[in-house]
């Protein structure tokens, strides 16, 4: 374990995380919020801590795969131990369990919340929180390495241990051109909705706040009743770039590289759309005697399929009250998540597919045992080891689910609760049913439970492995 | 696919149904129950469409592995279509739907009623339905096979397709042997239990169905109240026998063979002692407040953690009322289930050790690119095959689960009652949660929906594969 070099990219963190917060000091001094200090004693404690550790990098830089899973893991969590603080100083939110939780929701872009009140809170820890899920979405450590100077293999391992999904930084050749590359087109696709979203009638702070949080796939509003608070056409405008930005990045870059034929050919993106479009269906015609009209059941049902599947989590409508049939979908679409590749949560379509299809050749192989069968998507050959480490997901997915269902349990909430509550935060959405659903919030759980599920949405955003392999003792044995 | 084989094998099944109900008819004669004629008139219509299509034994012998999963589902539809007759015929449960429900649930040994009151049911029919777990625990081909004059490769694809775990038949050379030997162990353990339950104070009547239910893992009961009717000395034995029969009966045959130490040495019955005991002692611990003394809170966990693993199903107390965590637990263990190689159901504990030790693996491999760390099982090297059919069952497990959800969520019952339904029927046990929990049952659901908890009733009990290989084009395709 290269110690020397996992402390000099953690002080890197931090001098970056007093970087992002010039967003909140700028809002602070804008809105005379009395958050300033607060703000700026964060950034003095970041830069204390991180600026002596990172003035001379290690002799020895070499990092292995165990170095980069580390790093990653715990990155993020100095991050949102530190991106905390703001919070608890400037007595927002006191507790500082809950300032991590509130945190983590939001660098890890789940955007399930323990406030009860967000109105009250000072729009300059609003713009930090909204800020954290857009930080989030692309991956803290992706854009760090855009700018550390770091040989191409390190970056690798990093870079592998953090990334979203199975098929990102296969796009160009060097892992810095990818970086800046995915950042150019997350910025834009972000400014265009912030930009259509005035146009939609929001206020500059409104827009610049739900642009941070769709963009990321987080959820949080900084409204109490979440997207109810806007109009139709708001709604309009972020179901589609919910969608936008839970499809995979590769197709932004073949459409930027005119390969127009090439994006079209990306098949997890068509079965992405047809789950959307079956579901909406569906729904819309079960929830069509709640609403005056059958367009605002479509409405309704099409922004909520899209906020959960694509892990954004927005709410503007109470789905909790919707018959057995429509919540048990959205359950499992929370299961079955965003595309590999995007900004999104979840299993992952790409994932189901190749479950799908492994499954379909096995079923094959039964009949025929003789005959050799490929899977293929995209017409290319699926490899033995992609099935394999889909497997294994799947197993380290579950073995997570059940521990924290058990943990949650003690509290003695109803089992719907507790599901949807570990459901809706490893797989980084926001709202669940029941107690969590889209009208209340977190808040009730214990401070035990609260860590549960904040280790639950970390597991969720780094795909498992980072921060199971910080507790599996393989990772520190000599 | 031979079809004129499977016709013929679909004969004998029926000519061995008509036989079985010797045992109902005798109870009838015996009670004077006014069902003979409703069995009588049931044997006959098996005898007159059996004996015809038998007589003859087809030409084209030869069987491939399609034939032997298609004659599997077959068989266990056919047994039961014509085993729910004698319920019709008698008035018993009027409604074939329901009567279907009853007797699938006794062939598969899930042990989950459509029965409100059980007690008004002739005694004939309640011995019809308990032997049905009988028959169903060791599986209706194992037995048919040990009396069928067809070649071993013939009767290996049946059994393989109807095998209830990975590692039967691996026992002695000679397939007919190994069935003679397993129905041996089968008989003799039934035997011990019921002369021990007639001395705990049972009638030879209730003995002989509870003996009949247990060595199935079925959980039928002919008392309204379950085995809360019966002393404790009774519950004790049963919890003994519960356990026992859901052991890998490989270690019957090791005993049987004076092999007492590699008897000790599987390691599966150890692993699923250790969760009986770690749940058994939490949950007593947790319902303790619940009961007169922890003695009494003990006797009810075990019993009831026993009942539940074991998928037996069973019930002495309103577990549904018991706090959260030890709900949820229940629940976990409806998953897990018995040992391979037991008549018992659920994933089966091999099936959790094999995905438990490859989870390890390939996190070992995350850290250790090129370390090549094989799993072992008992010393054994689990081969690559045996890792990837683990993988492809969870896979179609879920799926069928999923689907069988959405199916049964259009009632709109709550969703623990509709999440437990299936898990108690998929995975062969009996009760649920809420509305099918241990005081109810599942009268209430709409044929459709009892028509899918048939379907996931049968495909738990088959493992599966023969049940989703019925449906699947490439079976029927030329």
């Amino acid at each position: 374990m290269n110690f020397s070099m996992i402390v000099y990219i953690l002080g890197w963190i931090l001098n970056f995380e007093a970087l992002f917060m010039i967003i909140p000091l700028a809002a602070a001094i804008l809105f005379r919020d009395n958050t300033i200090l607060s703000i700026l004693l964060t950034m003095g404690i970041c830069a204390a801590i991180g600026l002596p550790i990172t003035r001379k990098k290690p002799k020895e830089s070499t990092l292995h795969s165990r170095d980069g899973y580390v790093i990653v893991s715990l990155s993020w969590i100095t991050l949102s131990a530190f991106g905390a603080l703001p919070f608890v100083f400037s007595g927002a939110i006191p507790n500082y369990i809950d300032a991590l939780f509130e945190t983590v929701s939001g660098f890890t872009t789940t955007g399930a919340s323990i406030l009860s009140n967000v109105e009250a809170v000072p729009r300059s820890l609003l713009i930090w929180r909204s800020f954290t899920h857009w930080v989030g979405g692309m991956g803290v450590l992706v854009f760090i390495m855009a700018f550390l100077p770091l040989s191409g293999g390190q970056n690798m391992h990093i870079m592998k241990a953090e990334s979203p999904g199975p098929s990102v930084s296969k796009l160009v050749p060097r892992i810095k051109t990818t970086a800046l590359l995915l950042y150019a087109i997350y910025f834009v696709l972000t400014a265009i909705e912030f930009i259509l979203l005035l146009f939609g009638g929001m206020t500059v702070f409104d827009a610049l706040n739900t642009s941070f949080a769709t963009a990321g796939t987080g959820g949080f509003s900084v409204k109490n009743n979440g997207l109810a608070a806007y109009s139709e056409t708001v709604r309009a405008i972020v179901t589609v770039f919910m969608i936008l930005f839970s499809l995979n990045f590769n197709i932004y870059f073949l459409i930027f590289s005119k390969k127009f034929k090439d994006a079209f050919r990306v098949s997890e993106i068509w079965y992405y759309l047809a789950i959307i479009s079956a579901a909406t269906g569906f729904i819309t015609f079960n929830i069509k005697g709640m609403f005056p009209s059958t367009r605002d059941a479509f409405g309704n049902a099409i922004f909520t399929v899209s906020s959960i599947i694509s892990s954004t989590g927005f709410t503007a409508v109470d789905f909790n009250l919707w018959p057995e049939i429509s919540r048990t979908i959205l359950v499992l679409l929370m299961f079955i998540g965003a595309c590999a590749g995007s900004t999104g949560g979840g299993i992952k379509v790409y994932r189901i597919v190749i479950l799908f299809k492994s499954m379909g050749k096995e079923l094959h192989t039964l009949i025929h045992p003789k005959q050799v069968k490929k899977i293929r998507i995209d017409s290319h050959e699926i490899e033995h080891e992609v099935i394999r480490s889909v497997n294994v997901f799947m197993v380290c997915f579950i073995l997570v689910f059940v521990i924290s269902l058990l943990c949650i349990s003690f509290e003695d909430y109803d089992m719907v609760t507790n599901f949807t509550a570990v459901a809706t935060t490893i797989n980084n959405i926001g709202p669940g049913l029941e107690l969590v659903g889209p009208t209340s919030n977190f808040a009730f759980f214990s401070p035990f439970s609260k860590l549960v599920l904040i280790f639950d949405m970390l597991a969720g955003r780094l795909e498992l492995f980072p921060m199971l392999l910080l507790f599996a003792p393989v990772t520190w044995k000599k």
